[in-house]
């Protein structure tokens, strides 16, 4: 299998005035070719360390990928680098002075040298042409290496990489290739180390691995398998995922870039049911989510945030009494909310929220971060206590990622003929 | 003058599936600090080549940090690399674990030895308390060297840097460390480039240094002043803001970590006034925006997210002759959402969003991005309209940005006293 090492060269990247996004759109194209990255460098426009970290490269990949440093200042010295590198002094190209002056004519430019160096190519190299700019990438094979130079801007470096470099590198790759393809499990109402547990023998395998990713208020587990084929690697994600799925059981509630809200929202859609909700601490965020999901007007169409006692009082009839007794922050106002606004919106399902946000307004008895989460379901209408850690926007999240999960596991409980 | 070396531990990051923001984060701060960074390196979870590469760094900077792999489970290798890249055998620290037993305790959840692994230190390194998390950093000096280990989610990482391993290296920097610090003026309502033309000039100096960050639906404008002192650097930057302030006028709506909602908030609180939103295509956005905002009860009571036609018939009572012949996504509906939900509340102002978030539902007359915000207050209601460019997230949110920022507008141009 090949391997590669991403070279970024350019101060503004080590002085962090630029995010380096096309070291990791490389990264993916090459774990997609099956070409393994076991390391990625970003030194500055200095020739001697920018040298040295090509040859150290060169030393342990098969490929390195050079990112920057192409234009025609004086601070671009990639060509340079390269030539060093690999002992391959430059030559101007004149194909590449006559597109460049062809180029500088049309946009009214005068050339000068300077602009002229983009013409300059290491000897052997193929020069790859820049869709959106003036200066070519290089793609130089040498003594069973190969270097790869890519202009910085991402509008000019990820066409050039699909367009000259995929094809140049497949042909290489040949047999040996593999194919890296990833899936990501996504869990909701189970930690970190405790969803790892329940798996702690498969993240010791090799192919497929599998890594846990903690998340706000869910966990992910990505599994990553190598074949000699996508189809071949996408069913060892399939079964890995399946043996997760089994292990770990309605915890998971989807995959990939399916969020929560997605999976509640397809839910309901399946079972030609609707939702509702009232939200105190969430504040809306809630019905944000659920709305968030293109197409989920199928399934909901009414949302009350009645932050204020009064809202809940004129806008839901929970008498003033029941607020003024057991307070808004409690079981029976959660379920009042969720039961109220079901049957004034006609949905299925009415859900609520109800608790201390922060980072005011907690209390020995109702500290900051106790939510009261309700539901109301044809049949019956329940409420949940949970305690939330973390800040006002992390307790307002987690209790709408609690919520959409109470629903989520209610709807996986029954079938609408049970019920209906 | 020092140098530092990053070394960002994570296979997620080889594969591109994630893209590091931590490392330009440091890289700024070191320079802002005086530190030079020669080398940023990236090794995935492999203890044999995250070792070297750290073994490397050492061998070439005087401060190396790392960044990622702090975490419980089992592909977190940071903690045991940083023992062994310094001779100095983890110990169990009875202070963390006790912390970390007690931050279960409040979560609920079980604490296991998985989990206590991360209360495992380095002879002699000085553990880093994290104020959003469970895995603490490292700050060890030996032999002239320094090493710091941080975690990996940002949330973490950039307030653990600033309270804890900023003070521990400009002890070290000495005279050499000035004081660098930076304030950011938020802008909505002006685009990068018509901002940037204001203070063009602002921009080529070395101190303070201007430099503006484009975000969704905002421009950042970020004033970096380096000084002797905290004091006089924040004096630089209060008077290139203010500077800036008197350029670009009222599109300015705050500084720093004032997001719009919290100066609209603010606003509302100073005037004593509140406002109420009925939302259709923002479906909660808006009024969970609002109500992120910790205090916002003062100003906020009520919201109705009228996803559905029907919503906005019964909860609001715009008649079903007017939603069928201009449609929903209109000026008369945006205006009759926001008076209507204004007299319901009996809030001073009410505010609506009516639209086509996409990416369904767009048509010639009305396609896809079309949005109409309404305002209605005390003497009167008006409607905007805007075609929002991007995917329905984007829509939502600039959405809930416009309809924000035509509040604030309105709550600058006329005191309460002109008008009650």
């Amino acid at each position: 299998m090949l391997s590669a090492e991403i070279v970024s060269i350019g101060t503004e990247l080590l002085l962090g005035q630029i995010t380096d996004t096309d070291a990791p759109f490389i990264s993916r194209r090459l774990s997609a070719l099956g070409i393994a990255v076991y390391h990625r460098t970003t030194v500055g426009d200095n020739r001697e360390r920018a040298l040295a970290t090509v040859l150290q490269a060169l030393s342990r990949a098969d490929v390195v990928i050079l990112i920057g440093g192409l234009g025609p200042t004086m601070d671009d010295l990639t060509r340079d680098i390269v030539a060093d590198a690999t002992a391959s002094p430059l030559v101007r190209d004149p194909a590449l002075v006559a597109h460049l002056t062809q180029w500088f004519a049309v946009k009214n430019y005068a050339i000068t040298d300077v602009i002229l160096r983009q013409a300059d190519v290491p000897t052997g190299a193929i020069p790859l042409p820049n869709a959106n700019g003036t200066a070519p990438g290089l793609f130089l094979e040498k003594e069973n290496k190969i270097v790869i130079a890519l202009p910085g801007p991402p509008n000019e470096l990820e066409p050039m990489f699909d367009a000259e470099v995929l094809p140049l590198l497949t042909t290489r790759t040949g047999t040996e290739s593999a194919v890296i393809q990833s899936r990501t499990v996504r869990v909701v109402g189970m930690g970190e180390s405790d969803a790892e547990a329940l798996i702690a023998d498969l993240m010791n395998d090799a192919n497929p691995t599998v890594a846990p990713y903690a998340k706000l208020a869910e966990v992910h587990l990505r599994v990553t398998s190598r074949a000699a084929t996508a189809l071949e690697a996408d069913a060892l994600n399939a079964e890995r995922a399946a043996i997760i799925r089994e292990r770990l059981g309605d915890v998971v509630y989807g995959e990939d870039d399916t969020t929560l809200e997605n999976a509640v929202v397809a839910l309901l859609k399946s079972r030609r049911e609707t939702v509702a909700v009232a939200e105190s601490c969430t504040g809306g965020m809630l019905a944000g989510r659920i709305t968030n999901v293109s197409g989920s007007s199928e399934v909901f169409g009414v949302g009350l945030v009645t932050y204020a006692n009064d809202a809940k009082i004129t806008l839901l009839q929970i008498p003033r009494a029941v607020i003024g007794g057991v307070g808004a922050v409690s079981p029976e106002v959660a379920k009042a909310m969720a039961s109220r606004v079901r049957e004034l919106s006609g949905a299925t399902y009415g859900l609520s929220t109800t608790g201390v946000a922060g980072p005011g307004g907690g209390s020995d008895a109702k500290p900051v971060g106790l939510v009261h989460i309700g539901l109301s379901t044809p049949t019956e209408t329940i409420s949940v206590e949970r305690y939330f850690p973390g800040g006002r926007a992390d307790v307002r999240y987690r209790a709408t990622q609690a919520a959409l999960d109470l629903l989520r596991r209610e709807l996986l409980k029954t079938g609408m003929a049970e019920r209906v």
